[in-house]
């Protein structure tokens, strides 16, 4: 039993091996950290934290919500953000359910699910959706926004 | 005045080699590619061949519209894209403004805008949006749908 259990556990430590050192590993790492990024996003885009919100973007970055032109900068997309952080008693989490990076590590992106409500005329308006971000490994390290765009999986309300 | 003719198109030639043989010149031709794979799949998708529109999209590629689920492999996305195609007088066009490609050349992205109308009880509804659609360079040299999401610029519908 004793010896089986050693045997299982150094199975197990070949395929963590496996998985580790494969010809992707550099990508896999770079994977991590585009996930971290983007969850790093989401927990100060949910605590409504406007400067470090706009400090995932890149300078040059746009933000493309539904229902509203393309906000592109960080004046803009602030602006965007600060309007949204302030509808009344708004929650948003997303997190996401794919991410890859270039072979070159230099472009990446995420894509996954949001939920979200507010209030409006004292009634919960609920939403969910899904969204794309396009992210650039910046000369610091970091990874920046390029490119955020979203829409919901709600039919739409009746024209 | 001919002599001066001739340093002006050897100018010209000069500054046509800068761009051809600079150091991004291969990129900038996977560009090129990228931004002409886009285009020729807004001409199938215009004249609504569904084939021809489901053939631009990677085998294990997603389509993200708004108001529905996330579309993922050929079968649901032709199943989505023969719903709009049936929709009364529709019509769409679009055109990307922005296309970048990672240093490797196996990921793309193209982002743009796009009108389209429809017939609704006998009215006219326009829209008009922007998208992002991320690109795979297949083995075979094309580049393919990984990703393509896209949104209205119209203001919500009241609830």
């Amino acid at each position: 039993m004793f010896v089986s259990k050693v045997n299982r556990v150094f199975a197990a430590s070949i395929i963590a091996g496996l998985v580790l050192f494969a010809p992707a590993g550099a990508q896999s790492s770079s994977v991590a950290s585009l996930l971290a990024a983007d969850n790093g996003w989401a927990k100060v885009y949910a605590a409504k934290q406007l400067p470090q919100s706009v400090g995932y973007v890149d300078a040059a970055g746009s933000v493309l919500a539904p229902n509203a032109p393309k906000a592109t900068g960080r004046a803009a997309i602030g602006k965007l953000f600060a309007e949204f952080f302030a509808l009344p008693n708004v929650q948003i989490s997303w997190k996401p359910t794919e991410a890859s990076v270039a072979a070159s590590g230099d472009i990446g992106y995420t894509s996954g699910v949001y939920q979200m409500s507010f209030t409006q005329n004292g009634k919960v308006v609920p939403d969910h959706g899904k969204y794309v971000t396009i992210w650039k490994h910046e000369a610091d390290g970091s990874w920046k926004v390029l490119l955020d765009i979203f829409n919901s999986d709600l039919p739409a309300s009746p024209t």
